[in-house]
């Protein structure tokens, strides 16, 4: 028999990524100068993009691409794809029988809300309520893997035996997004007391958004800090 | 208690459209009538409209729009999702307590695959197949529901709890799209034998897909015949 | 000869739309309500956009489409069909002989400039400045349009000959939005003292986004009172 | 005085690019391997590449970018940004005096259309036509700049100068697209006796397009390969 696997991991892997803070400002620079954008003055960069950032001008921040590749539960992947602003491609249970691997919420994930629909507030549950969660979510796991395996053990296809599994299954995509795009999905999933508007993300996703700005940082930080600075408003 | 419903619909209810087949015409006519584009023959509107099909001149069938309500199984809805050129609301998880209706396969969906990746065949189940479906499916959401239930009384926040729920839950959404960004859902979710390339959609977003093709062609008849008669490729 | 036509209207007429500041709500409730999303209280639309615009939960406002039929000069245009999020159809000098209309700067547009790149001042000219713009403007225009006619004459393709012609040379085209892209366009084309990000339209195409935004308010009256409420930044 | 400069040339500089043909594969692999997609045999890659085209599993060719820069008349501009699928940044005639380089037709560009809108065949001119065209735009140009150089010499705006000059100015602008878009863009402007759909691209285009074509020919050769193999329709 397959071996279950449970894992509270939400793995962010880069692929690889075109682009750079220089590459924002020559795009920039074509603007005034043409085929000589090239020859613009690299101390200018950090100001220029900081202009850029702060009157909207977005389409620079167009040039370039980062690619990730993540593992989450599928529920995550549910909310990532409803930016569509970027490339995916992910595991497809019509087209193999899937992983038996499960997401069971780590300790230190909030586990209460309070508050209202649209302003929800998170905070720790008990050890009594995180033993709850981790039994309950790793027995309805197995169950509804049995189940998975009954129905494709008695001929049934993938596509429709998969419908048994539950949104904490793991699963694995591709992601393609140029920095502007990046910047919107970190606008509204990360949690950050710069934010000039609010933000309510789920804590998974938040956590596969911080793994994405900590890129975000490292290959455009000019950019990110622009961007921190004005209020993290995608431009 | 909260009864558990299961049902093998999928619902899509046409909510409301703006646009027709002269509006496509009128589009395609500014570029040669410009500010009189109104003025154009609506007789020639059938040969205009193949004539944009045929030779791929996209734009003008993107003058218009038609919404939806659709009820169906989450994994429908995560298929329908990659549409990106398309607008969604979902039901959410994190803000209500998921109703407890799920999705049970009908007596005539195709429950056997065939063939290999790619180019799957699908056949009827037998009456034991299908009894066992149904059967699993519905222990397997009960189940499910309970721990939901656990989890939601033992104070753990809507948005984890709902983790445990299977894929076979029923979730509502309304979609706006336009008639190019429908014919391009349509290309690749109906299967037809005058389709110019093979497409294996899944029995569930097929059934949904013929809803919208229904209705497309109840709204854009002549677009739709011509979407037809030039197999079926999105312009 | 064909008659020259000099104007200085930038025409946008409304053509239709679809959607009102109760689908927008009805989209949202969607997330709340699922199937029973029509049920909403109407009383609570006004608090219920507020907030969506507040905390830039942006796709209520996709559920809707507007649609104009604009006459501006092609250096308008240029500018518009940078917007990516609308659909276009405009006047094609490569099927048409275009015909001879031209624009010429009305008195009240500011001729002048000072402050640098990104930060314009523009103030009025004078009588001086527009005289010499209007001799200028018609002069020029007239010598294109001979030229063009010249090259027609001769033989020459239209595609090949249009390109004499200048950037005041007034186009047609039809454009829709759905409410989202609108204010997006409105945030970037519209000055108004309640931005909380500057903006620096051409004044041409501030006309332009003036009309739609007049269109805008009649039809999402509650959707525009926010969008200004909350700095004109698109959700 | 400024020199005025008169070329022929329709300038495409590659810039940069990320991805490749195996890229394409690993992003197709997630669907059947998830995270162990680069382990996927690259002798499969062809095959794989050929089933994604011919059924149109479009996203996997979304997986890289490549940049550009071109330059070329406003005209070709004009049709270039019409498609919303790619990131540009062009020269601005706001924030910069324009440079004086006009665009003329050489000697093998057809001057001549015969047939009808939708269907035009392009011969050439006879050198009679060839001189006609290249005088009359020289002088179109030479005039319009003067005039643009008053206006600008009498204090007028550059954003309202500009607006005398002709299509045929030549411009400079970055571009950024992802394989699939890039697919599209060929697809409609490139004229090819494999396209299973006619198209009927402005020479000018076509000339640009043909080197995208090169250069996609030599980084994804063999997704290059199969476009052309499945009727250049891009997936």
């Amino acid at each position: 028999m397959t071996n279950l696997e449970f894992t509270s991991e939400l793995k962010v892997e880069y692929i690889d990524h075109l682009g750079s803070d220089i590459d924002v400002a020559r795009a920039a620079w074509v603007s005034t100068m043409g085929e000589r954008a090239d020859e613009g003055d690299p101390k200018r960069v950090a100001g220029l993009i900081n202009m850029l950032m702060r009157d909207r001008h977005g389409s620079p921040f167009e040039q370039g691409l980062i690619r990730f590749r993540v593992t989450a539960p599928i529920v995550v992947f549910r909310e990532h794809h409803r930016h569509r602003i970027a490339s995916y491609n992910e595991m497809s249970g019509r087209y193999i029988e899937l992983p038996p691997r499960f997401y069971v919420p780590p300790e230190h994930r909030p586990l209460i809300q309070v508050g209202k629909p649209g302003a929800y507030q998170f905070l720790p549950g008990d050890i009594e309520q995180y033993d709850k969660t981790k039994s309950l979510f790793t027995e309805n796991s197995i169950e509804s893997w049995y189940v998975y395996q009954e129905l494709l053990d008695s001929g049934i296809a993938k596509e429709v035996a998969r419908m048994v599994l539950p949104l904490n299954l793991m699963s694995t995509m591709i992601v393609a997004m140029n920095p502007r795009a990046l910047m919107n999905f970190l606008s509204l999933r990360v949690i950050s007391s710069e934010s000039a508007f609010p933000t309510f993300p789920m804590w998974e996703i938040n956590q596969v958004a911080n793994e994405y700005e900590r890129k975000f940082r490292e290959f455009w930080p000019k950019t990110a800090l622009s961007f921190a600075a004005n209020g993290r408003v995608a431009p």
